[in-house]
């Protein structure tokens, strides 16, 4: 997607050797045409494909998905926590998912109430790197019994294991912008068809 | 606004003496739809009001918050980060919130990039209890020298001291449901013109 590969050489910074920072526009500020673009990208790719629910996963993913969610007619989205609050249903999903930027492993969480059998779900995230919060999602999606229809994601670091890990669980993976590498603090793309 | 109470009636469950969840809709599965006829309440309460950045706080926050700023003609939407991870800037607006629900004090940080000087910002959340997390957002608005235009609930628990603890602070708060009470299991509302 040409629009977001434009902004992320605009306004992405290359911190280190593996990290790209892209919070002007997607995971601290957000920018809502963008993100709607993206949704119609994503609808473009997925648009022979059953979906009727939205997973994501807090707290990067709610906002994309919001908005990815109007362009699939509306369909109900739901975040995975990763913290289960004493508001939280007793009785959830839950998967363990290490996060390797923090160096620690959290659960994520969904209520019973909101994954079921018959579900087609479209798991959204903004990042895949070694694709460990999407194998959570596809976990709990499992455990509800539901059907991962495919899996759209922002950003792809190409150069890590992500992609593998979630196509050797059956799930399509598509992503906007797919990093071939990071080197000497520049972005090279994947080209894509 | 009446669909909303309308939601909050059917969906709504009482938790003890004053919880309501209301995750089937809210803040664990979203109702985008309900969201945008939300955006548009918002927008028509707020139509006079200078506005340029729409600011929120993860997680709950963010989704609401993504869909509102559609009405504003897609103005950037900053959410507010409860941990600073790794890729977070050095250089924050921090301020100090204590959460009732969890009993604990966490900060809310904001990027100095995304509060300046002649922003007029919306603050927006799902609830409003003891007004706690929006006095932290109104600091850290006020940090950066911007001009907190008004601030929009979704949910307003109107027996408690939020509202006030806002207005106190100078800042004009517009919720979409007032709760006047919650009393054996049910949900009384608040007139509102």
């Amino acid at each position: 997607m040409d629009l977001l590969k434009q902004k992320i050489l605009e306004e992405g910074q290359v911190i280190g050797d593996n990290i790209l920072k892209v919070d002007s526009f997607l995971n601290h500020q957000m920018d809502v045409e963008l993100f709607n673009e993206m949704g119609k990208e994503f609808k473009n790719r997925f648009k022979d494909t059953k979906i009727n629910k939205i997973l994501t996963i807090e707290a990067s993913g709610i906002g994309i998905a919001t908005i990815v969610a109007q362009h699939f007619n509306n369909i109900p989205v739901v975040f995975a926590k990763k913290i289960s609050g004493s508001n939280m249903d007793k009785e959830t999903y839950t998967s363990k998912v290490y996060s390797f930027t923090k160096d620690k492993t959290y659960n994520v969480n969904v209520s019973k109430r909101f994954i079921n059998k018959g579900d087609n779900i479209l798991i959204i995230d903004d990042f895949l790197a070694n694709g460990c919060a999407a194998c959570g999602l596809i976990d709990v999606v499992k455990q509800g019994s539901g059907k991962v229809s495919g899996i759209g994601i922002v950003i792809e670091k190409g150069f890590q294991i992500g992609r593998s890990e979630l196509e050797k669980r059956g799930a399509r993976v598509e992503s906007l912008a797919i990093l071939d590498k990071i080197e000497d603090g520049k972005v090279y793309f994947k080209s894509q068809n």
